[in-house]
């Protein structure tokens, strides 16, 4: 018998106790042994819920007892959650968390302290929800040479970019419906912005890099600039629009960016809708593997959360290793990156466009008193130059 | 520095060496240690081949030797493989396998030789090629509760159903040309009567079951009867067709198929196109997540087998356990799975086909002389009773 501790019995925390009380044969099996729900610290009292008794107000209660080995931090935001987390970790307790805020903050420091404590720092729930993506990266795939990860991390955008696309409705009024539904949170800037997508994208080039990238560092686009004009010009070259977050390695470094992205319909990540996330994975030996799944939820998140108590159980004595550290990775100047972009233009400046950019790209007649076109490969820093000497650009969305 | 042996200097076999070689560094990383080929196994000489010095021709030197602790079966086929497996076993050596075949037939009882000598069995590369599926099924997904896993289980027929979909030629000159590419087979029957899709639902079913699902007891029908009028009337359904190969769990026991299905184009699934895979499996928790990718090829596949090494140096004093044993599993008959069918007829039979199948069925007219219609959800059995009593069944697909 095992016993745990979870930190706050809000959406994921009563989840983690959720998937424990209901998969109880399973999680037993897994672990080769029973787990046990010890404490869950929460402000709140819970009078009349099935685990009244585990609840605790003072963190020190758990950390003072040596009965609990493995602490499930799923308050969320980076205070006092970052405390008590290296508490944990200094006091001998292995630590798993759905914070995805943290991890990104402070991960590759809690994993090194972790090591040092020869106890285990895990966070699968903290990307992709309940997709296996950082347990396959740490593990099935650790031997391969990982040149590009991308993927659609945020689902809350991707709602709503799957409507606009499929319904024809304008960025606004699907917000305002998916917010409604409880697909987006009242104030939607961590989404929307792309913010949340950038922690997700930095935790992933952490693990790819094997040092540190802050998300910081990370240029980030989000959703709401795109319109459904965009998405018609999308369809005419065959793609839809994503929002993507991706990391590359190139021979300066690593790239990384979170903006919307023209993904062609045979990409398979153009397939990814509505709430669904999906990760890609380009290996040397393996090319590209793609995960799938709910990137958030309730049960979804805390079955990931779960997924890391099994592991660590099963290595109780162990530290796990997770591949980064606390030395900042070497970036690539987001100026450097080559691709093409789509360029939506007044007709007026039908001309100038065509000059700036090559008299043989592609026009793609609209009539809105507007066309768009596609640029040939070009740096992001030559594209900034030339769409800056023309004066009625509407919009840019990036080629994946 | 661990030795390992790896046997059969074929397709994969050689892939294994190279990417051992190839990603020496990487391979280290996530073993702790360093491997090394000790021998290769082949009937065949290499001579001016890197590893020339390797290769043996007699099982029993490798068998023999204790510095050899894991074994690569990478030959195919059931014998000698099997006897060379279970020697291994017996002799305290881990083995991990590409082979499908061998896995279908007897991985329960090897899985349990593994644990009686405490040595490990393992068999990724067996099922999806490099993708990690049987690893987090094993492992992240273990705690959950699985009620269903399909997946398009077969390079060969994707890319033929694929090409048949978005070029519109028949089967026949889509196999001639996949056979020309090396897609397919020169004896393609394997592949395209579904048969290796089978096996490889067989090994999926038996450790979603905890048990043994025999591959001779999955009903099995391949895509040889598929044709372009087939695609017409799916897609106006706005569905395509996959060959799936599929496993739910209900109360009567496990319910396994191999066929080609309907697929509405808003599953995930109608998006794996060409060679890819894809493997969809839903947990009471998590919900559906998926794993997609090269389903074959000389190095994606060694990548898998690479992955079980490493897993097994990793581990290299225990048993890994998994999640399969030698008792028969429960399977649900045929019979009784229900679900919808798209029936095609001959136009001389409309009224007697509306009047077995229901007056409400809606119809999509062909100007071949025929028709096609979707029945309402129906058991196999009345199924198949109800066709038996039309004349003019030019054929028919299930709805997945």
């Amino acid at each position: 018998m095992v016993k745990i501790a979870v930190l706050g019995y809000g959406t994921v925390g009563s989840g983690v106790v959720k998937v424990i009380d209901d998969n109880n044969k399973e999680v037993a099996a897994s672990c080769g042994e029973e787990i046990e729900v010890k404490y869950i610290l929460d402000l709140r009292d819970f009078p009349g819920d099935k685990h009244e008794a585990q609840v605790v107000h003072d963190f020190n209660v758990i950390l003072q007892d040596p009965e609990v080995k493995v602490i499930c931090e799923t308050m969320g935001g980076l205070e006092p959650a970052f405390t008590f987390e290296k508490q944990a970790l200094e006091a001998g307790k292995s630590v798993c968390t759905s914070n995805k805020e943290l991890v990104a903050a402070h991960g590759p420091e809690l994993v090194e302290l972790a090591k040092k404590n020869n106890v285990s720092y895990l966070f699968e729930a903290s990307v992709g929800g309940g997709i296996p993506v950082l347990k396959s990266l740490n593990d099935s795939l650790k031997h391969e040479k990982i040149d590009s990860i991308m993927g659609i991390l945020n689902g809350t955008t991707n709602y709503i970019l799957t409507k606009m696309e499929k319904e024809g409705t304008g960025f606004a009024t699907v917000l305002k419906r998916a917010q409604e539904k409880g697909y987006a949170e009242r104030n939607p800037e961590a989404d929307i912005e792309g913010y949340d997508a950038c922690r997700k994208i930095a935790i992933l080039a952490s693990l790819m890099s094997g040092e540190y990238v802050s998300y910081e560092d990370i240029y980030t686009e989000g959703i709401t600039k795109i319109t459904i004009e965009d998405f018609e010009y999308a369809r005419k070259l065959g793609m839809t629009i994503k929002l993507i977050g991706s990391c590359k390695r190139n021979d300066n470094g690593f790239f990384t960016i979170v903006a919307p992205f023209l993904v062609p319909t045979d990409n398979i990540l153009a397939s990814v809708n509505n709430v669904f996330n999906a990760i890609t994975v380009h290996g040397n030996m393996l090319g590209d593997v793609m995960f799938y799944g709910k990137g958030a939820g309730k049960e979804a998140t805390a079955s990931a959360v779960v997924a890391d108590v099994v592991d660590i159980v099963k290595h109780l004595d162990k530290h796990i290793a997770v591949n980064m550290n606390n030395k900042k990775a070497q970036l690539s100047p987001k100026d450097n990156a080559v691709r093409r972009f789509l360029v939506r233009v007044a007709d007026s400046e039908k001309d100038a466009a065509l000059e700036v950019f090559g008299n043989k790209i592609e026009v793609i007649e609209n009539d809105l008193g507007e066309f768009a076109f596609v640029t040939d490969l070009i740096s992001e820093k030559h594209f900034e130059e030339k769409k800056n000497t023309l004066k009625t650009v509407k919009g840019y969305i990036r080629e994946l």
